[in-house]
């Protein structure tokens, strides 16, 4: 078998057969073959496309291409929850406590903050204590004596993911469905849940602009679990204004704690309760009513708030909200003139917290947990003039004041209220999408 | 400008600036963009094709990547010939001789056989003591002198291309119509002609194996032409069946000489006069049919044979065909049936004629100038069994023997006579495509 003729065959339109798809993964990872044949290859599968069976195979070969964790000593079905990305996204903050809380196990990875969106992982070390690099025992046993643990990514899980993404980055061939759904899918499927539920964002502030392209990527990602043996369910959620009002790490894991205290954002905590009772679903608790009605029993009587400071404490950390410390430099951003909020340019709303310090425009970048943004308003709010918009917190006034313009370019007033957007356009599972918008 | 924007752009089907084209072609003989970042682009350019403005920035970007020869000093219009290659095409030899005949001068670079097809420049070396590397001062002395010199490629000419071909042949992006066109002219525009005579072959022994590819190929080229300035003419000829009679190149040098003695086969005189016409066309010397007039007045009249004698001497060669040494071993392909011929797969009869020792599988391989092979009969000839078919040249036996049997199996012997197809198909200039097969 040789490279050559698997870029050709790419190149004109055959699907690859799984050979030939884990010959050029093993020999990529071993770096037998060069980056130059896997950057011609990428390109044809970003304009020549993959089956779904082919996009299966390469999932699996990627997730194959390392370590993968092992969570069989962990009774019950294993249930991961993936998001696409986006601003004000702490649900795996309250969604793993409900379904932990509902007895289904939670042994989740999450990722850092790159770019306009936060990361999980981030928003954890915001908490004093936290440890988010656990040894793999140490993990298991947190899983098994509370029901939840989350973590950073940890050993040398699927290495061709990594290595084919930064060549990606680098050779335009990012924007290809098959290899999104293949590079997610990997390392869910490496990180060894049984089911996986998928939270795919659509809109202005997320990676898949328009529902085509969300339902597409969702559809992918939904097939390669049936390949794969995983159930999976993916929701198309909104990404088109910030997710709740808190943006920034200290300020979404307290609004995480109030939405377990029953006092969250509604729309936050809607979504929360919807993608946790997807994780019932596919770990198998019941039909989805059942399901819904089990999370919302969780969230509102206190069990969930409870799994979430055990889980804390058992990672080392205080769950006293007041302990998440704020910037020091605060600033309030006014409305210029009367009428309604009309847009919030979330994509723009992700970069103002990022240039307050509460991300990274590059990997190595520090971040400061205390800074970021709490929306007082959201799109259909009536406001006056004068009337705070936002309160903006950052480590010095230069920050706030860039970040304050920012912010303002990003929110729109007009005469005219709009009609409210869905925050769940649709649910894909193996039997088709179901429109819910 | 980033590349990373340039290759994007093509991925999504725009055209390149002539900046972005300059910015890659720069930057990648420089060696400041990576070769994965242009095999992506190769990719795109492959998928999504190119305008002929783009593949013809392309070409000139290629040309000025580094050395380009100064013909200036040579008086009149320099004409240059070029073939995409085939078996048995030794039509430099002739058509070189008979342009210079009649006034036009001819400084003109050939390249070295590879794979089932032939060279110039082995071919002239298979010529005692003939010199195919001469310094650029005594190149032009001698085409002042005797109009005519034919040299090996030297210099730096169009490194960008050189790099850029072997890329393409690891990354599956050689059959892309721009590319190739690209290719071949920024040589020809590097090598300094004021005019070019493209010889485009098209069946079963050419490059394009099909009519609409090879018309595709000399459209574009003909408009690279015309976008920098040089006066372009491509013929579409026949390859579906070896050129003349002779395949190796000590057998090529004695057929071409043959030929200006007026004793060639007619497929292949008929070829010389109308290419050495063009070439005179393209001179500006008359109309076609005076070219055609003037081409075969100086063959028929023993003045190109005089030209060539004169460059051979020139170049140190001894021009006595009897010094053409052939291979001390010998051996007789004959036909196992009567019937006639129908068919000789002439991709086929090329690698037997690499496997005899008159080509080269790698670059680096030796070539046996005596090796070859000789057919005595054509399709369309009716054949009787016994009657000998091809004489084989090698150095050893073991080799004839190999080579006889690739032969034998290229041969087919039908029961009825094929009709015999068009030697020259179409001719493409800058007014159009005129069909003449």
């Amino acid at each position: 078998m040789r490279m050559y003729d698997i870029i050709v065959n790419k190149r004109d339109g055959k699907a690859l057969s799984q050979e030939e798809i884990r010959f050029w993964i093993d020999g990529y990872t071993k770096g037998e073959i060069p980056d130059y044949q896997t950057a011609a290859l990428l390109m044809a599968i970003c304009l020549q496309g993959m089956t779904s069976q082919e996009t299966a195979w390469l999932t699996m070969a990627m997730a194959a291409s390392g370590e993968t964790a092992d969570l069989s000593s962990i009774p019950g079905v294993k249930v991961d929850k993936h998001s696409t990305g986006g601003v004000g996204d702490k649900t795996t903050l309250v969604v793993g406590p409900i379904a932990a809380a509902c007895g289904v196990p939670v042994a989740k990875m999450s990722g850092r903050g790159l770019g306009h969106t936060g990361g999980t992982v981030d928003k954890l070390e915001a908490i004093p204590g936290f440890r988010t690099v656990l040894e793999p025992q140490e993990f298991l046993e947190i899983v098994k004596q509370e029901g939840i643990a989350l973590i950073g990514q940890t050993g040398n899980l699927a290495p061709a993911d990594k290595k084919i993404y930064a060549l990606r980055d680098v050779t335009g061939t990012v924007e290809s469905i098959p290899l999104i759904a293949a590079s997610i899918m990997s390392k869910k499927l490496a990180a060894g849940a049984d089911a996986i539920v998928l939270d795919v964002k659509t809109g202005s502030g997320a990676f898949m602009k328009t529902m085509e392209d969300a339902i597409a990527l969702a559809r992918e990602m939904v097939a390669i679990g049936v390949h794969s043996g995983r159930e999976t369910v993916a929701l198309i959620t909104d990404m088109d204004l910030p997710l709740g009002n808190a943006i920034g790490n200290s300020l979404e894991v307290r609004e995480a704690i109030e939405t377990l205290q029953g006092k969250g954002p509604q729309d936050f905590t809607q979504l929360c309760l919807v993608l946790a009772a997807n994780m019932l679903f596919v770990a198998q608790r019941g039909t989805m009513e059942q399901c819904m009605e089990q999370a919302s029993q969780a969230l509102y009587s206190g069990t969930a708030l409870t799994k979430f400071k055990a889980m804390v404490q058992a990672q080392g950390g205080r769950p006293e909200p007041e302990l998440l410390a704020l910037s020091p430099c605060k600033k309030t951003v006014c409305a210029q003139r009367q009428g309604y909020i009309t847009k919030m340019e979330t994509r723009q709303c992700g970069i103002a917290s990022v240039v307050l310090g509460a991300g990274r425009a590059k990997k190595e970048d520090p971040v400061d947990y205390g800074a970021g943004i709490l929306l007082h308003v959201k799109p259909g709010d009536r406001v006056e003039a004068g009337q705070p918009l936002a309160t903006l917190y950052a480590a010095g006034e230069h920050l706030l004041k860039q970040g304050a313009q920012l912010l303002e370019e990003a929110i729109e007033i007009g005469g005219q209220p709009q009609p409210p957007m869905p925050l769940i356009y649709a649910r894909i599972t193996k039997d088709g999408v179901e429109r819910l918008g």
